[in-house]
């Protein structure tokens, strides 16, 4: 079927179930039916439709590289404020490629769907995988469906791999940081996790809070061109800001210091956080990249992603420093210097 | 850590549970932990050692295109005859690049495990894919690991993903098989999934019945090389062998006819699939694949398939025909054809 029929035909025919059962994972007649009125219409695109066990793609350009990324989702709940587990698939892929200096090509879909998840919730989290595809301009080009019995899996867990290519030249790694370089963040901080956590619980605020979930591609794009010397990228994720700064600083043999003041965060997640004693540098966020870059492009990095509708709240909230290898610290507003420990066990269970 | 410290280190340090704990998914340090001293030191390797977001791996050699797909593994139970979900989730995705004509190159493994799996049970696991991986000679070169509560997943599900490379000539479609060509099976069939059943339900037979999951690479390639011109090969997984043939008689706009007298079964599966009331050609395979030959080719081909360990018991089974477009049907021993109807709703659940 083709892309073009559009998401009008994307309906079981009358015979099947509202919801799924076993047999839509068993290879036979309700695999293929939905394959072929679910992900077919709505994923859309030629080399799905060729129904191979796998896709076969175009070599990469001469001179680029293969980024290669894999990641597991298991949020809850699967729609939220802001996104869903689909859209939150496709933005956790594209952005691990992203933060590498890739631009993304290729996406694969397995899903792990739990027998009694209703047919309209999986057409709306594939339609919302769909758009955010397009979105990016990625191809899901070959996929996966398994399904468990009732009480064995929780709704639905999607695992996408994503195939990007590395430019020549483009060499990041979370080993480059060096004394010196500056810390940015493209926007507010722990948005991700605490809405996540706030419709768990059930907690209202004046304004919405949503979660940030959006590809990054363009805007490390951006950051590639307007710095060629950037050191690294990270999308600070589980472990939030905190987590990547370890590991960079284990990484790189360096450390790194915050500047409290500096750090961006909405008044809802100060809030949110101060009633639920989260710390929001512990804390997921989903549409937030980290670039090291060296001081003297640190300003003009920092104009060009404010430039972007996604980077409008970035800002340098540190620096990399020689001494204090391995730890990550925060100097406060009155100027005292503590260590930001790393997180030991679960602050926010399924959060991604 | 280096591969060659070999598995002897694969131990978590003296502080930790025994078993999974939401925290070994937080990102934070136990996640760190399971990384740095279950999956690098058994899957070694220089790419994964780095500790990137993504893997970044060399273009393919010219001339070539790049084959790409996944699967999740959700077996029951994990650890069955012959294999354990791990080795099954390194073969299974293996398998697929290897029936598209690739060789394969590179794999990602995503794990959503329960909180509550014992460390002994992953590290087993772990260590099957890293032996079926050398089996193969495919590098894991990325992967992510998602924990969820007690009762909302069952042990261990993986998602594996693979890249592979499709040499220059090579052109395997479920499309284009031709009336005439002959359909090639390379051993029994219905062991895996008889196997996995008999486990269940605690079946016992004379002789110990496994699983055949087994990785088909090289079995795959021999064909190629003794067949340039075979119209595509797949492995009967889930949906059996039945299964393929309909996918095949459809997108082809064929027919598949069967000679019931030919199809290979060992003593334990027909046994058993008598007793369970299963008819073989729709249980699942992990270790035999399918290949439509052209007829002037087959007997050579046949012999050249005998003459791998894994394909001793390999056979013709049918052939493809212009007439009943679509169809599958079987010619029984004393001569009547019957309609092989497709699976419609679930035969085995969870049997990969």
């Amino acid at each position: 079927m083709s892309a073009t029929e559009g998401f009008s035909t994307c309906a079981l025919p009358n015979n099947n179930p509202d919801c799924i059962l076993l047999g839509h994972g068993s290879g036979g007649r309700l695999t293929s039916e939905l394959i072929r009125h679910i992900f077919l219409p709505i994923f859309g695109g030629d080399e799905l439709a060729k129904l191979e066990d796998q896709a076969t793609l175009p070599a990469p350009s001469p001179g680029t590289r293969l980024a290669f990324t894999t990641d597991s989702f298991v949020v809850k709940p699967i729609f939220f404020r802001g996104g869903d587990i689909g859209r939150l698939a496709v933005c956790g892929t594209v952005n691990d490629l992203a933060v590498g200096g890739a631009i993304p090509k290729y996406l694969s879909v397995a899903f792990i769907l739990e027998e009694g998840l209703a047919i309209t919730d999986l057409t709306r989290i594939v339609k919302s995988m769909k758009l955010t595809c397009d979105e990016v301009g990625i191809t899901i080009v070959t996929g996966d469906t398994k399904v468990v019995d009732r009480g064995k899996g929780d709704q639905i867990f999607i695992t996408t791999t994503g195939i990007g290519e590395v430019p020549a030249g483009v060499n990041l790694s979370i080993h480059s940081a060096k004394p010196g370089d500056r810390i940015l963040i493209s926007g507010t901080i722990g948005d991700h996790g605490v809405a996540i956590l706030s419709e768990r619980e059930g907690l209202q605020f004046e304004t919405e809070l949503q979660s940030d979930v959006a590809p990054l591609h363009d805007l490390a794009q951006l950051i590639i061109r307007e710095c060629p010397d950037v050191r690294c990228m990270r999308d600070p994720t589980r472990g939030g800001v905190s987590g990547v700064l370890h590991e960079l600083s284990e990484a790189s043999k360096v450390s790194v210091r915050l500047d409290e003041a500096s750090l961006p965060f909405r008044d809802e997640v100060r809030a949110a956080c101060e009633m639920l004693g989260l710390d929001p540098i512990y804390v997921a966020n989903e549409g937030k990249l980290i670039a090291v870059v060296p001081a003297t492009d640190a300003e003009r990095v920092l104009t060009a992603v404010r430039s972007h509708p996604n980077g409008r709240n970035a800002a340098i909230i540190g620096e990399v420093r020689a001494e204090r290898r391995g730890m990550v610290t925060i100097r406060s507003r009155i100027g005292t210097e503590r260590i930001v420990p790393q997180l030991t066990g679960e602050q926010l269970p399924r959060i991604c």
